[in-house]
Order: C-alpha cells, then structure tokens, then sequence
C-alpha cells in the first residue's frame, strides 16, 4: 500500500461547492456516517444539507396516493438525520472564527483514505492582524463502529489571547427536502421527539425516539483539551440543545487543541442505547487518540492489502478508483441490520433507501474484496424474507417472494409502482448476487441457511407470474426492467433472462444440496416439491426471450422496437436527464433508454445469445440510451470489453470513476453514487481484465486499454487471495494466499500454484 | 303523456336506505342539486351525503403524488357542497318533530316525474297522543334554475296547539368524504368562506367564496306562511347560520304551510351573484306556488312528449326507464358552463367530476329526445378546448388537444395517470358525440363554430400520438382503452378504431365545409395543411386494428390473449369489483375486462369487423368481463341486439335499467349512474330497435324481445319528429312533426311522410 493517499481540494467556501465537499469529504464507517458540513454552519441562504446518520435508522411516515388503489403502498421508511454533534463554534479573542465573517488566506480540505480521516485546513487572518491557524481533523471509526471524533486543533501563529469554544449537541435535527427533485424528500419534520437530554460531568448524552418506527437513537459527546493551560469548561442547555463552553488561553506560536468525541447507538442494535454511548465513551476517552488513528490505519492497510488497484499511466484515474473503492468500505453495512443505500451513508438522495444497484453493482466489488461485507448485504436481504413474501402477497401473488424496489426495512416504500413495485428484477438482482457469492466464495453454510431459500422464493414468484403462451414459451408480463424509461412492458428481456437465471439456479442447487440436513428442512418448511422444481427447471428451459429478424437484436420488450426512436440529436442538452422533462406518458412511447437494460442482460447472460446479436444489440441500444442513470455507462464499457470493443469500452468507461470527484451529475450534493462506484471497478476487472467468477470456475480474458501502461488488483477466490497484473506484453497473475487452482485464460485451462506466478503473453 | 308518473317508497328511516333514498328523491334541474336529505337532519352516526350542488362549482385542492414525476397532476378540481338550506326543524306543543325520536305510524317517498316534485309524507303520533301529518314537498324549478322550495305542510289531525319551525340557511358546509372508497373523495374540509351573511325583512342572504378557485356562490332564503292564524316570525344568527324562527298557532284538523323559497347563483355564471338571489327571491315570491308547480308540470309535460317510452308488458321496467329519463333531464346542463357529471347532481360520487361517459353514454339519449341539452354538453367541451390544448402539451404532444380523463372546467383531475390520463379514447367519445349530435340534427352552425375545430385538434393528438410500424400499420401505443383492468397497452382495438374514425372524419368534414367562411378562418388559426388532412385519412387508413386468427377474434390489445384467462368462477363473490380487492399489476397481469371494450366497439364501428369475428369476440369476452363498471352490460346488449342474439340481448339488459331504483352496485348513495342510465335508453333504441343515425342517414332494425307485448318511443330526427312502434307483428313508424324522410329498414330503403304511419312486418 502506497503512503499517501490522499483527496486534496481547496476550500473557496462557494455555497455550491461547499454542499459537494459535503459529500465528498463525508465521514463514514458502514454505521455512522456524517457529512463533511463545517463544524461553524454556514449562512443561512446556503445549500447545506447537515446530516448524520446511522445504517438502516428510519422513520416512517404517510405518502399518500393521489389516487387510492387497491393494496398501494400509503406510508414510506426515510433514513432519520440524527443528533448533530459536529457543530462547534469558535471566538478568539472575541471574534467569532468562520470562514464567511473572517478574512481567510488558505483554506483545503483532504481525504487521506489511507488513514482513515478527513481534514480541513484554514489559515485566517484576524481582523486584529493576527494570523490562525486551524485544522480539524474528524474520523467514523472502522473498528468502533459507534465513535465519531473531531480533533479541532488551533494555533495563535502571532499573537496571544483567548479561545473559546462552544460545542453543540442537538439531538432534535430536521431532514433535508427538496420540493422540486422527485430522488428526494420534498417535506421534512423533525422526526426524531428528544427523550432525554442530560450531562453527568463533562459527558453530554441524549435519547430520541422517532413516532412511528419507535427507533430509539441514543448519542453522547465528551471534550479533551490538550494545551499548554488550564481550561475552564461548562455546559449550559439552550433551546434543546447542551452547548459545552470551554475557554482556553491561547499562546504565540502554541497549539491548543480540542478533542470531540461523539458516539451512536440506536434501538435495532442495541437493547440500551443510552448505555451504549455513554460506556463507550467512558472507555474510548482513556484511550489516547493516536492509539484511535492507529487502529484506523491498520483496519485500512487490510482493506487496501484487499483491494488496493493500481493503474499505471493514469495517476488520476487509479486515486478516483481508490476514493470509489474507499467511499465504498464507507457505504457497507457492517451487519445484517442494514442493507446499503444508493448513497451509502453520504446523503439523503433518494432518502437512504436500498435498491437493486448494491447487489448488481456493489455485491460484486465485496466478492471479490471483503467477502464477509457483501455476506453482510445477503444476509440483511435474507432477514427481510418474510417482508418480501408479504409483497408478493400484496401485488396479488399466491406464492414466492417479491423483493420491495426501494426500501430499509424490507417493505416497500415506492410510490409510483409502475417504475417501482413492477421492477421484478430486484428479485433477479438479489439472486444473481447469492449465485454470485456462493460461486466466488463456497461459502455453503450461506447458501444453506439462507441463500437457497431465497432462491426458492424468489423462484416461485417467477413461477407464479409468468404464464405460457399458445407457442409454449414462457411470458412476463407487465413488469419494468433496469431502464425506467418504459414501464410495465411484457417480457422485458432483461428481467425474462434474468429469472430464468434465477429459476435454473434454485432448481439446480437444491437439487445439488438436497440431502442435506438444512435443505430437508426447507423443504418440509416451505412445501418444497418436486412437481416444483420442475416447474422451475421447464419454466428456465421454455423462457421467452425476445429476438429481432430484422435487426438481429435482442428487443428490449416485445413491443419496443415497434416505438418510434426519440431524437436524442435534437433534445436540447437542458432536457437530460428525461424524466425531469417529460411526462412518463410520453417517455413510454419512444425508444429510448434511461440506462442499460439488454446490454445489461448481455453482459450476465452472455450464452443467451450470439455474439453477433450482442454486438448488433450494443450497437443498437448504445444509439438510443442518454446514461441518464449513473449505472448505465460501466455497464456498456464492460459489454464491449466481453464484446472485444476494446475502444468502445474504454470510451464508455471515460471519466465514469470520477463521476463524483468531478459532479459530473451535479448531485453529488446529495450523496455518492455507489452503483456507480461499484461498476466502475466492474469495468475494469470484470471488464478489462475480463475476470468473471461462474459455474465452472474463476475466468480471465484481459486486455490493456489504450492510454494505460499496466493495471493490476488483488482479489479473493474461493478463500485464496490471488493478484492479477496486465500489462501491454503479458497477463501475470500470483496466488498470494491458499491453494493453487484451475482457471481459464480466454477459454483455455489454466494453473496458477503457490510456486511462481502465472505469466501469459498478450 | 300518462297523468301519474311516481316512484313511490315506503320510508323505514333505516340509515343504509335513508342514504339511498337521498339519492333517489335528490331534487335538481341541470343546475342546482339537493339532495333528499332530511329536513330534520338524521342522527349524529348515520352514514348522510347533506348535500347541495351547483353544476360547475368547484374548488381547487392539492392532489399530492406519492412520487413527483415531471408534469403529472398535483391538484384536482371538486364538486362543491354549497350552502344548506334545507335544514327545518319542527316542534309541535313542544316536541321535536323527527322520526327518531318521535313514533312515526306511516312514512312514504314519492317522485312525481310528471309534476317534477319530490314528496315526504309522514305521519306522526305524539307523545301527547296527537296525530300529526306532514307533508313536505320539494322542487328544484326546471324553467327558473337558480330555484328550489320546500313546501312544509302540517296537519294536526286531532289536536291543537303550536308549530314551531326553525328554518336554517346555513352557508359553510363540509363536503363528503370517505378515506375507504377511491371513488370518493378521502378529506373534506369546508372549502367555502363565508363574506357575508345578512338578512333584510324576511329574506336571509348568504355570499361565500372558495380559496383556490375563487367562486363565489350566493344564496337567498324565504319564507311564506299559508295559515288560517298569524304567525310570528325572527330570524336569529347562531353559529354561523341565519335561523329563522316561526312560531303558529295549530288548529285541531287544519293545515298550516310553510313555504321555503331558496335561490342560488354564482360567479361563474353571474357578475352579482347576491343580488341575482335577492333579485330572483323578490319577484318569485310574489307568484303563486301553484303557478311554480303549473311551470314545472309544464315543462316536463314537453318533456315527456319529446321523449317518453311505453313499454306494454313490463311496468316496472317501464317506470324504471322513464326514472332514468327524467335523472338524466335532472343532470344535464342548462348551459355551457358546466359539463355532465357521472352522478348528475346528485351526488359527490366521483368528486362531480365529468368523464367520458357523458359523451358516450347520455349525449345519444339527449341528440334523440332534446338535441339542445346534448349542444351544452359539446358546447362545453368546446369551451375547454384551450385546456384539452394544454393538458395535450403537458403530455408532451407538440399539436392537438388531449381531453381530460376527468375534469370540471377543463384541467385534469386524474391522480393516476395510467388509468386518467392515458384514457386517450376520451378524444373518441367526444369527436363520437361531435358527429353524432351533426348527423342527427344536421346543425352546421355548431359543427363550425365548434365542433369541426375539436375534430382537428383531436385528430391532430391522435397523428401526434401514432407511429407507423415495419409493417405501414398505424399504431397507437401505451393509451387505457375503456376497460381499465390493463392499462398503457399497445394497439387497445377500441381506441384504435375510435383514433380512426376521428381522424377520417375529422378530414372528411374538413373538406366537405373547407369553403366555408368559419373554416377558412378556423384553417388560418390553427394553421392547417392539406398535409396534414391527407395524413389524417391515411392514419386512419392504415390504422392498426389487432385480430387474432386463431381466435378470430379482436383482441383487446397487442398483448392482451397471451395473458393468462382470469378464474372468475373461483373468485369469491364479496371480491367484485376487483379493482377494490386486486393490486393493479396483479389485475394487469390477465385477461379479465371491468367492462366492455372491444365489444362497444363493434357496436359502435360494426363496419370494421366481421359479423363472424364480432360475434366470437362478443362470445369471447363476455366470459372475461365482470361488468363491475356499470357502463358494461347495456353495450353487450346492444351488441348482441346488433348481432342478433336476441336472447342475450335481453339477458344483458336484465334489469340494469332498475340498477339504481334497486341499488344493485350498492353505492347509489352517492349518487345515480347517469351513464347506466344512458346506456339503458341505448339498449333499447339503439339495441332493441336498432336505430342508428349515420352518415347516411336513419337505421332501424326492430325486434320485439320476449315477454314484452310492445314498445314506443318518441325521437328527434333532422329536426323532425318521429316516433317508432314494436310489437310481436310490426314495427310502426309515424311523423308528428316536420317533412317526410328516407330512412332504412334492415337495410332495405324506405320512406315516412306525413300522410300516414309507415308499418311493416316482423
């Protein structure tokens, strides 16, 4: 692992850029996660969405239905911002210290995603002459999951005096809205009711409990100073909030230093939260805080010894992977509590629901780097089972379960079940990820306990909702796939290959594990029989997959090629994304694709079809799709890469890894992107080195894009670690760790042993 | 014109059938409804719609989306409950008279369809052992629309003493609502503020004006009393409303009267809306009551001359069907201010919004028997033309005029787009009714002022809105056609056909009228192109009309026979209407019709299909329709008179023309089903006689269905008058009014001039 790596960016305290940095700078730990707002607010007129979090916390609250049909979803979950404790004010000598008052000379925020922290840096010069110097560093601990820290450090560069510091905790915090975005909340109370609100000595601590879901949240804060001088520290309440005041003397030329520390705790976790945050911090503030960063960087040096890509020829390119990489390890639940948002724990974009993008786009990147993480995602799915059956059973199905599109605890909480409820593929998503896992890792317990009964769920709610037509082929109708851009089609060809993948599979591995103790059970316990897995195994066999005489295509529905095609040459560039510019009426009528869907399909399912109709597809769709999503273009990067496109995959792959480093969708504001994330290291491993993990065990068919002069990665398979390296002339890989194993290299059978790496040219 | 003409119903003051009594003794004239509530009012846990409606008065309230997707409806238009006036409360010797707390020894409803009252008689026995007879009359006055009385007769049979009466004029009011129903509305705050509310002398006035929308509603009370003894009289405010207080002497066996006057007026209609119902009140107080009631009989004297239906050998359905003549007399507009809602004016059903039903179902009713009326309903539409421009352009259509799903003024109402919206063949009923009204009457005038500019604008949408595919066909995607049980489907056979004729007619008339000076400015303004007329008769040419072979049927949709067939045998009965019981996807997902759709339009295009294909379709989807809307069993029987089945026929119209004399749907406490009843008066003269009006002049194909021993009816043809006559042997054809005419007898060319009937065998 390289030493420093490092995000660095300038501060210009701009309103706009200041809500990115947010984001981008935000402290997270796969529990708590807290924006990168500043610690001293900001003018009221800026955009600022000062938010912290916790996995999997919720509120729920009404979402009426314009119109009340029967069994529509009325109430919806929305991630909670919880108690702030990041706000601290400053005065020194009397002047209050905020980069919108005072005169600043320097200012830079940093990511050093090697240790573990951010950091702000700001120089001021005082309206007395004298020259500040301030650095706050904070850290969401990765092995105290609970602890949050701000390490608020000044230094009186010219001149002496008085720092006093007021430092805020506020358990009573109001949710961001915007009215005018339909990806977030356009109405936000307060939803969290103060229970308690208290100190024992220099220890603040507070309970809340939200109205509906009687989620307890209990939060606590300590202050260390380390200066040369005694401090004096008090705590007064003000309006529902305990402010602890420290004044300190400040010396020329000294560091006088505030240390935060905040811890979390919530009543899904735990049975007393309150309890939780304040032993905790009784215990961690003995702990000295280099100890603290210490444990940070080595929970770090692990994942980066995991993980850690690196791209030659293209610095910027391999420090937007790894910050991808990094946000990642962020977003990840780090138990089967929660699953993982579409901006992790970055934002409330899209209101700190889960969607199928974790399991098609993140699942993959923790198979192959942290399995026991993306263990965590299936498993959090697994204990939502009983929600899923309960869905099935709402939209009308008399068995099988039908994952929720968006959700926290399992339930669904879509509002519009066109481009919601109707997109089955959640189901081929969450099934996919379990084959994906077990295939990748062995790990059979899992699939026992959990996963085939997924896999049989998920099966039957296939089973249950096509039906044959009069050429004995097997239809689904009325749902949506991955491109929203047309909803309740009939046999839409991603979802139709995608359940049978679904269907295959549960079939197949029951029938591979049905001696065993766990799946006797299941078979008494879910009325598992064998008329059943036939059904399964005719349905896959008989599933109706869309193909084009004409074209040579596969068509993304069995009517769409029929539409007209949109002009996307004409569409003004202020009309993307679509769906903010016209009317869902009118965007169904058109061929045009919000993202990738057939592509898509390809790219899993490549045995579907012929090569000549993926490339036909590729060429077909890649005219007619705006990447209005951000899971669109890694996706088409890695079909060409199967493809052997290999420029067409670079091009689509473009700056996609810097799509929030650069706000390339202008709401970065509102959280990461984590699909994105994810498929961007899909690009290259599953893309340009072609490493595909199947049935038949771990595949590789890698090419050297243009530009680069080597890439290489470590990964995880089948519990042995294993390094693949490409450069211009050769293919090397090296086991690192466990057996020595069979693989293909384009088609052909492979060794790799503990003895010497592997090399093959290119 | 027969002399009696009621309805008649014993009163059991039990709640369910006091709710349905309100709607059936509701009193209206096309322009204010009021409901046959009592005048008492009705225990506080009763189920009671109180209500009072002016045709076109609305308020504006949010519509909130479960999900804001770009330019879907977020506000609906909703009938208004305007002021009460009908609130009397009387005490005699000092009980309260009501029949809740008082013993009430004989009770009966009446609605005297040749007189155009509604009638209670209750007869009472006091506690003090008194007999009391009362007697209260209502009429809401056909020739003076802002009019409604309460005519208050008592009689104390054996006793004397005093009447009290407290007369209320109450003007804020709260509208029904029922959060269970989604064909009701789910809130009803009171959307009316009151700006005045005054009396001078005798006469209470009220002025209350909406939020949103801006209408004001005015309202006036007075009170005569006819008695042998002076009465005393005040009037006292309480609680936001006037009461007037009467106190009279009761003499033993004498009849004392209080007459309630009451006018309304509002802002849509009038500049001085106060001084309209003052005004009003001043000069119709001064006529006699029996002058009032001489109008009314008058009118409806005309009325039923025009209009009235013999049957001989069915009284019941006779009666029934002269119910359903006079309710639709009742509901339709008696200017272009206001469309026709689906419950009339009797009832907040639908939140009093107008649908297609009107156009489909009730403006053939009015084109035969009052051409007049059916103008104001087209001539409304008409006046909503700039907003159908605008709803159009929402949708994202760049020319033409998409109709609203539902509406009051204009603007769509719907919450749910996929069945509101997407109901594109609401552009087909209106140009349908366009047509019809000009071929039955042969007004050009109307047809160039308006009509022919909403035949273009429509057409327009429908070239706007289909595509030509691979094949040439013409292909219209994505709309709802009549049976909502699938939606946003491809190729809907009804819509297409109805698209088709639009269009060509659209040309046709275009053409036919293009040299006159109406159109060559109509041609001008909207700028249209022989362009763009050819393209209109080559859609229509070309217009894609989906039959399946193996069926040799019409399928409904593109997708709809591969569709699993829905088990209705096994569906439990208290499942219907499934809409309420089934999630939509669930619904979507099978063949199974809410009500006919290919099969009206065989009925209504027979000249598209086969009479082979049209009677398989009829025989096929006769067993997947439910007939849960109540606009569905009177068009299987008009086609099955259309094809013949004469059995079905009358199977079909059972006795839906008693659907809400004997509230079969079980909601007609909501209002009545003004389309049922349309279709009813279809299902025989348009069925049973088989009179159509086309292009090509008068149809008729008579048949006399069992169990009747003749039929006969009046109507209106081109100006003339005509009536036809079935019995076992002859149809009977006479002319009562204007010249002599060509019309065809099964297809066989005949005439009928003034001299004699025309008669020919069965």
């Amino acid at each position: 692992m390289q030493t420093s790596m490092k995000i660095t960016r300038k501060e210009n305290y701009e309103p706009k850029e200041l809500n990115l940095h947010e984001t981008l700078f935000c402290s997270a730990n796969g529990y708590i996660g807290i924006r990168g707002t500043l610690e001293e607010g900001v003018p009221e007129h800026f955009p600022t969405m000062r938010g912290q979090y916790l996995a999997g916390a919720y509120e729920i609250i009404p979402m009426k239905q314009a119109e009340s049909l029967c069994n529509l979803v009325e109430k919806k979950q929305t991630m909670l911002n919880i108690c702030d404790t990041q706000t601290i004010r400053l005065t020194v000598n009397g002047q209050e210290i905020d980069p919108f008052s005072c005169k600043v000379t320097d200012a830079e925020r940093v990511l050093d995603m090697g240790e573990g922290y951010t950091e702000r840096l700001t120089h001021y010069s005082l309206s007395s002459g004298g020259q500040l110097a301030v650095r706050i560093r904070r850290m969401a601990h990765f092995a105290i999951k609970e602890l949050f820290t701000i390490e608020y450090e000044i230094e009186a560069i010219d001149f002496t005096g008085e720092a006093v510091f007021d430092s805020w905790h506020t358990p009573e915090v109001a949710n961001y809205s915007d009215p005018d975005d339909p990806r977030l909340a356009d109405e936000s109370p307060c939803y969290l009711t103060r229970q308690e609100l208290a100190y024992k000595g220099s220890m603040s601590y507070s309970v809340t409990k939200t109205k509906e879901s009687g989620v307890v949240i209990a939060a606590a804060t300590e202050h260390i100073i380390a200066a040369d001088d005694k401090a004096e520290s008090m705590i007064r309440e003000e309006g529902g909030s305990l402010i602890t005041r420290i004044r300190i003397p400040l010396r020329k030329g000294r560091k006088v230093t505030l240390l935060k520390y905040a811890a979390f705790s919530d009543s899904i976790r735990e049975k007393e939260p309150r309890q939780k945050v304040t032993g905790l911090l009784s215990r961690v503030t003995v702990i000295s805080i280099k100890q603290l960063y210490d444990e940070q960087k080595a929970y770090l040096s692990k994942f980066w010894e995991r993980s850690r890509m690196s791209i030659d020829g293209d610095k910027e390119l391999e420090d937007a992977v790894c910050f991808n990489m990094y946000q990642l390890l962020c977003a990840a639940p780090r138990d089967p509590h929660s699953g993982m948002a579409a901006k992790g724990l970055s934002g409330e974009g899209y209101e700190g629901h889960f969607f199928w993008d974790t399991e098609m786009y993140v699942v993959p990147f923790f198979i192959l780097t942290d399995p026991a993480l993306a263990k965590n995602i299936l498993a959090y799915r697994y204990s939502t089972l009983p929600a899923a059956r309960e869905n099935a059973a709402l939209v009308g199905h008399k068995k099988g379960a039908l994952y929720p599109w968006r959700t926290i605890t399992g339930v669904e909480c879509s509002g519009y079940f066109p481009s919601g409820t109707a997109a089955y593929h959640i189901n081929g998503a969450i099934s996919y990820a379990v084959i994906s896992y077990h295939q990748a890792t062995g790990d059979d317990e899992f699939l026992l306990t959990m996963g085939l009964e997924m896999l049989i769920e998920t099966a039957r709610l296939w089973l249950d909702t096509g039906v044959y037509d009069r050429k004995g082929r097997f239809n689904i109708f009325e749902v949506t796939g991955p491109d929203e851009y047309t909803c309740m089609v009939n046999n839409n060809y991603y979802t139709n290959a995608s359940a049978a993948y679904n269907l295959r599979c549960a079939a197949d591995l029951y029938e591979k594990y049905r001696d065993r103790t766990e799946v006797i059970k299941l078979t008494k316990d879910l009325g598992i029989t064998d008329l059943e897995i036939d059904a399964m195994k005719k349905a896959a066999d008989a599933m109706y997959l869309p193909y084009d005489e004409d074209y040579g295509i596969n068509p993304q529905d069995d009517a769409f090629l029929d539409k007209p095609v949109w002009d996307l040459a004409s569409t003004p560039k202020e009309d993307f994304p679509l769906l903010l510019h016209y009317h869902p009426l009118h965007l169904y009528r058109y061929q045009v694709c919000k993202q990738a869907d057939t592509v898509l399909a390809h790219f899993l399912f490549p045995d579907l079809a012929s090569r000549e109709t993926m490339e036909k597809s590729f060429r077909y769709y890649e005219k007619i799709t705006t990447h209005d999503s951000s899971l669109s273009t890694c996706v088409f990067s890695m079909t060409a890469s199967m493809l052997g496109l290999h420029d067409e995959a670079l091009s689509y792959f473009g700056d996609s890894a810097k799509l929030d480093l650069l706000n390339r969708h202008e709401n970065t504001k509102d959280g990461v992107h984590t699909a994105n994330m994810g498929g961007c290291y899909m690009a290259i491993v599953n893309g340009f080195a072609g490493l595909r993990i199947r049935k038949d065990g771990l595949h590789i068919s890698p090419f050297l894009p243009k530009g680069l002069r080597s890439y290489s990665f470590p990964f995880s398979y089948m519990g042995r670690k294993l390094k693949l390296s490409v450069d211009e002339d050769k293919a090397v890989m090296e086991l690192t760790e466990g057996e020595g194993c069979a693989f293909k290299f384009f088609d052909k059978e492979e060794m790799i042993g503990k003895e010497k790496p592997w090399t093959h040219g290119l």
